[in-house]
């Protein structure tokens, strides 16, 4: 007799995982309109719809208190959220914040850390309405819960891409991962020469992009105004190939995107240059940049190139086409989602 | 020069923890109605209420996976914040789980876990409409979060007690931690000696309340079929006496409360017994009872008498009242909330 192997988790991967362990579950509340599956749920309240959308942040995975302030880890929390709501093309309403703390932290600590909450909260008008606090016996857990409204006829799904239509990016990206890769090495250099005292200013756009990022509160007015009607819709926060990827899986289509039309900030690239690593790569897949990737119809191409800050980086394809990577001599290559961000065995 | 110091969290409590760091908060939206303080916070959507609440359940605070099956673990972190929402007098509609996991779980264990959520969705009707997942350094993490609605005239909250209104509670309290303190004595007499195979079967019904409690889904329904409208409610997840001063305190009552009106399975008897410890003391702090507590006009008595499984332990009192447990002979102590049930330094 032989014992049943176990499947381990790293086997499914993080999308195969959960794919795997909600695909038994059926909804049955006439209000639920969309489940499991993008950036939020919706549900139906007769006129509008509301977005629901959660995040758990967990000490040594998505952040290290040595070098995350608790103002904007607690800023930071909040925000994230947010993005996914934006995301669906819906304005953000309330928030819950739920922490769980070991003994070692001080009120003050807190106190900082519900400072960034409350920023946040006015920043981008949303209430926080709850929470959960419990002891932890090892690191900071941190959930937030973000709802949201959506006028129905402008809700914005993954699943909305149609062929030949127009794929765009907010702001630029890869910047984030840079942030991330010079705190780490800071702390390295910190830990062996405590007397080393760093000098960040030459970084300063890389760090507050990855301690302190902002969601895109302002361009779904900017597209309304423009009378631009968005397709699909998701946020950037595992890298610009897996969010692709996932609007290519819900809307059935294909698309291409060239490498040298991805905005990528002269800072990114001169922080990549010190770590000998190719810019783009952190554009592709570093993560937690929180702009807003999109579709809009080939008519609307006058219209989106004359707002400032989006870029035309590609366009859907054909119906089950590939996802490809277009370069500046015309090779195409797939593109490829690097695993999730925060994976079981290693921090990013 | 003295350096300033820092506030531990044991010295604010759970509660004063919660109400200082959340008081700088106000609220913008106009569709928050209730924010920070209930069992839940409350969203306005014109012809309803929709009730929001979550819960942080981390392993080794809440939870020991040593004698915690993780089917039961699904369903208890469901039924957890269920009862939360009935609680509001409010029918649940939707949840989101979040799991933090580290490698040692295999996808077994998680099918298991999720078997016990989607069991908690069918029983209760509510659907699984998101959450997230995520690497976990450490132990498991796991948050829901429950959306029920509630018609607005139906809606009830911790402070909507009145002068000599009854006191009411459902089934028995205290047996929950009756179950924790048998399922603790059989962890460490294992640890002692691996060859004992612990005989529970005498224990069922208190090991049973607490590895797999119910929320008082039918409550509601009958109180409304019987024409009784309930002033205050909360549900037991501290203890009794907690709950009760959270109602006080929010409706400005004081209360006074018969301790042999208390009701007490006779297993929870029993098994405090083997402890030496007074069945009351559970029923008091125990807490992870799950059941309700709720207050209704002193001109129903005779209505809520003649239900099954509903005991009247006392009543509110006057404006600004002590809070008060009154013994057979007639004294009367002041209640008492034994700190949070999870405290932050030790595990319930």
């Amino acid at each position: 007799m032989t014992a049943k192997r176990l499947r381990t988790i790293e086997e499914l991967g993080e999308f195969g995982l959960i794919d795997h362990l909600t695909s038994g579950f059926t909804c049955r509340q006439e209000s639920t309109k969309l489940g499991v599956g993008d950036d939020a749920a919706v549900i139906d309240h007769g006129t509008y719809y509301q977005v629901i959308t959660t995040d758990l942040l967990l000490e040594g995975v998505h952040f290290d208190l040595v070098y995350t302030p608790m103002k904007h880890l607690g800023y930071k929390a909040v925000v994230v959220n947010l993005s996914d709501v934006y995301a669906m093309n819906a304005a953000p309403r309330q928030i819950t914040v739920s922490l769980g703390i070991s003994g070692k932290f001080s009120v003050e600590a807190l106190e900082a850390f519900y400072s960034g909450v409350k920023l946040a909260c006015e920043r981008y008008n949303v209430d926080m309405v709850g929470g959960d606090t419990s002891g932890s016996m090892t690191g900071l857990v941190i959930t937030v819960t973000a709802l949201g409204t959506a006028l129905k006829e402008e809700l914005t799904l993954r699943s909305g891409a149609k062929a030949n239509q127009l794929i765009c990016v907010t702001g630029d990206l890869g910047a984030a991962y840079m942030g991330l890769k010079i705190l780490e090495r800071e702390k390295q250099l910190h830990a062996q020469d405590p007397e080393i005292q760093p000098e960040l200013t030459e970084y300063n756009y890389v760090l507050e992009r990855f301690l302190k990022p902002e969601a895109r509160i302002e361009i779904l007015l900017t597209l309304k105004e423009a009378g631009i009607r968005p397709g699909a819709m998701i946020d950037i926060s595992d890298g610009l190939s897996s969010e692709l990827l996932h609007i290519c899986k819900a809307s059935g289509y294909g698309c291409q995107v060239y490498d040298d039309r991805i905005p990528i900030a002269d800072e990114t690239v001169s922080a990549a240059a010190e770590f000998n690593m190719e810019p783009l790569v952190s554009a592709l897949h570093g993560g937690e940049d929180y702009e807003l990737l999109f579709t809009v119809p080939l008519s609307d191409y006058d219209k989106i190139t004359a707002i400032d800050g989006i870029s035309v980086i590609g366009n859907m394809t054909e119906k089950n086409g590939k996802a490809l990577l277009v370069g500046g001599d015309g090779s195409a290559i797939p593109l490829q989602a690097q695993g999730w961000s925060h994976t079981l065995s290693s921090s990013k």
